[in-house]
């Protein structure tokens, strides 16, 4: 071999380390697990997309952060940059297969080629939930129901789910008479938390004149109950409709499956520059403000207007797995990943590693992860080995032992042994450690 | 919205429907927990690397069915096209952080731009797992019979696992005076299932001449048992050596183990130019031999040495998911993916919703999957759908029934009802028919 090849990443890329990757999995089993119980359903598309299927005819202003090129065949592709996008260009093309109101999830790796300086990554995972083919407080409610769950099976301490109305801030916007302003007003609304509410009054003010700011920002202030803070939303906008109504309902609801110690009407929640016309949400790890949401969405009414004309209203919501994954670790809440395997048989002599993998599988077949080392090395070698990965038990089974079915059995963790154990006898002083230690993390 | 764009997927990939993505869970899960029990831990890496890192320095003939493309930054970069070289730039660059021997398992997408007339993706899910850092029978062996669990816990019927070794079949070549054809042998002998044996013998007599093709075909032919068959490349390879010692420790071993059923010693297999030098692998499902080996591997020297000056030794497989779930679902193995939801609460009047939250939060806190249809749409559309996700069991709960907090529940398969049940009834009873279905489908 010639010239060593630097091990390189690419900037904004990592590889996941075997800890990290089964604090991954637990993750996202505990999601799927709880997706499943509401009866959503899995799908899932390509990387790769033609680029304007990704990016519309246009383009746009997105095309620098997204990966595009051209492949062998001359065709202009581009790898996904969220999963809402292809879910669309999916339920276009899938219509026909499906049954209405149609519950999928979607955990998947997006790509965006952009600026990696405050902590992003270049490849992330997103993890996308939503309900389309129906537009009904129901479904509005289900997505705040099912992300408060999502949250307490993480055992995510301290959660809050704001949640505002695009409808009605629209409305309000035309009474104030600032409707043409809607975005520059969503995006200094978006800012308050950054620059302070003095200056986003400034940058209002500069727009739409002082009067007509300090509206807003009475708008967008929650009052102290959830009632009190609908009230004042619904009179600054000209007073009950099927919007406010809903949010009526949703709210009613919440209280009903006991959510109202999280549910939060927040009017200054307006998803900035989304295509979200309903209901929106965002979710806050109430330790940890500064990361901003974990798990927005919102209600759209047309999800697939670019490639059908047909109608699909929709609502969902989406959480950034890496974000939540690092904030778990800072809450302390990440259950610890462990070894990752149970029991160590040690390989006393290599022509006894037959027997040693009969052991091994026996206390697998009782769900123990067990596994045998695979070469007789020395035993300090084969300890230090455990040691490193942290394998709680033991078992010792040389040529005497093995002679007359027996083994001895070490607790790594107290140094304590058994020895002339049978298999069975092992196994299930095995199992009683484990049981033990389990009990203990689970108290800790 | 202007001009519609079609929602086309790129030639080469596929969408995964609910059912299909259901499937691929359980699989996935299936081996993820296999790997597990035998101490094998997860890791991650980038989809996108340098090409550099990917192909070397040269680059090859491989470049022109990679996603090779510049970045906005100017690099040269790519997509992976296999587990293997990540793996081995990983181990370069981690090796300080992990313990030897190290176990890993790795699913993930893997990307080539290939051909796709053969029913071949451009996007598939690879599933690698290898023990680095070890030249040892035991993890050979320990491969070997992952390989097997893996198949059993998928209850995959009829699997043969073939063997041979890779180092045996150099010293036989030389023995030969065939070296210097080694590559062209192995090509010709893989073909033999393709072109037939005579096919094959003509090509070999054009390299090597008609005694030594004679000679080949000999070595290449099981025997009646895997014993007569080590003996006999033993002997055309020049007599007994570590090597073929080794093998028949494996043999041995796969014995004690109960695999010798399954394991066949098969030494026309040579996994054509790949990098092994020991121990090879293949896996046939036998009712459907014409697929072609669905998990593949072998022992390699050195894992790494395009990154690095340390030797890594290591062994390991692979399973190709797309060709294990297509093989699957054509010996009907495949488990029903079902309707992914076990109950559906009606909704009889939409100020109920909360309610009927309540009903299905209650039923999925004893683990049952339940939904709440989203809009108080007529009765025969909601058991429409339910028909056509094929969900079992409903509960309908009008105002009265609300009333005095009963509900019926309706078995959708059988027609039939109970009614005025509580709620805990409700629950016990929809148990209950889940149950005797699970078991009928168990039995089935």
């Amino acid at each position: 071999m010639s010239e060593i090849i630097p091990p390189r990443v690419l900037k904004g890329f990592r590889d996941s380390l075997p800890e990290h990757e089964i604090s991954r999995k637990h993750i996202q089993n505990v999601l799927e697990h709880t997706f499943e119980l509401y009866g959503f359903v899995p799908i899932d598309t390509p990387v790769l997309e033609y680029t304007e299927v990704l990016l519309g005819k246009g383009g746009g202003d997105t095309d620098k952060q997204i990966y595009r090129f051209k492949d062998n065949g001359g065709r202009d592709i581009a790898m996904r940059f969220d999963l809402t996008v292809p879910f669309a260009r999916f339920m276009a093309g899938h219509g026909a297969e499906l049954y209405l109101p149609f519950k999928r999830y979607h955990m998947g790796k997006v790509f965006r080629g952009e600026n990696t300086q405050r902590g992003r990554y270049r490849e992330f995972v997103q993890c996308d939930f939503d309900i389309v083919g129906i537009d009904s407080a129901a479904a509005d409610f289900e997505i705040l129901l099912l992300m408060a769950r999502c949250f307490e099976n993480l055992e995510a301490p301290d959660v809050g789910f704001h949640t505002a109305h695009r409808g009605v801030f629209t409305r309000f916007l035309a009474k104030l008479g600032a409707a043409e302003h809607s975005v520059e007003i969503m995006r200094a609304v978006d800012k308050r938390s950054k620059i302070g509410e003095h200056e986003v009054r400034t940058l209002l003010a500069d727009r739409i004149g002082e009067t007509a700011a300090d509206e807003l920002l009475a708008y967008i202030r929650p009052q102290a109950t959830n009632e009190a803070t609908l009230a004042m939303i619904t009179e600054l906008a000209g007073g009950e409709d099927n919007e406010t109504r809903r949010l009526n309902t949703i709210l009613e609801w919440s209280e009903k499956l006991g959510l109202s110690d999280r549910v939060v009407l927040d009017p200054s929640i307006t998803r900035g520059l989304d295509y979200y016309t309903g209901i929106v949400y965002e979710t806050f790890l109430r330790q940890l403000p500064e990361i901003g949401s974990v798990c927005s969405g919102g209600r759209y009414n047309d999800l697939a207007s670019l490639y059908t004309k047909q109608h699909i209203p929709g609502v969902g919501s989406s959480i950034g797995l890496d974000r939540l994954m690092a904030a778990l670790e800072e809450l302390d809440k990440l259950p610890p990943a462990g070894a990752g395997v149970d029991v160590l048989v040690l390989c006393m002599e290599e022509r006894l590693i037959g027997r040693y993998h009969e052991i091994a599988e026996h206390m697998r077949g009782t769900g123990i992860r067990a596994e045998v080392y695979p070469e007789a090395k020395k035993l300090a070698a084969q300890f230090s080995y455990a040691e490193k990965r942290g394998i709680p038990i033991g078992i010792i089974c040389g040529a005497i032992e093995a002679e007359s079915s027996v083994m001895n059995l070490k607790n790594l963790e107290t140094r304590t042994s058994d020895d002339q154990l049978s298999l069975a006898e092992a196994t299930q002083k095995a199992r009683l450690i484990l049981q033990r230690r389990s009990h203990q993390n689970y108290n800790a």
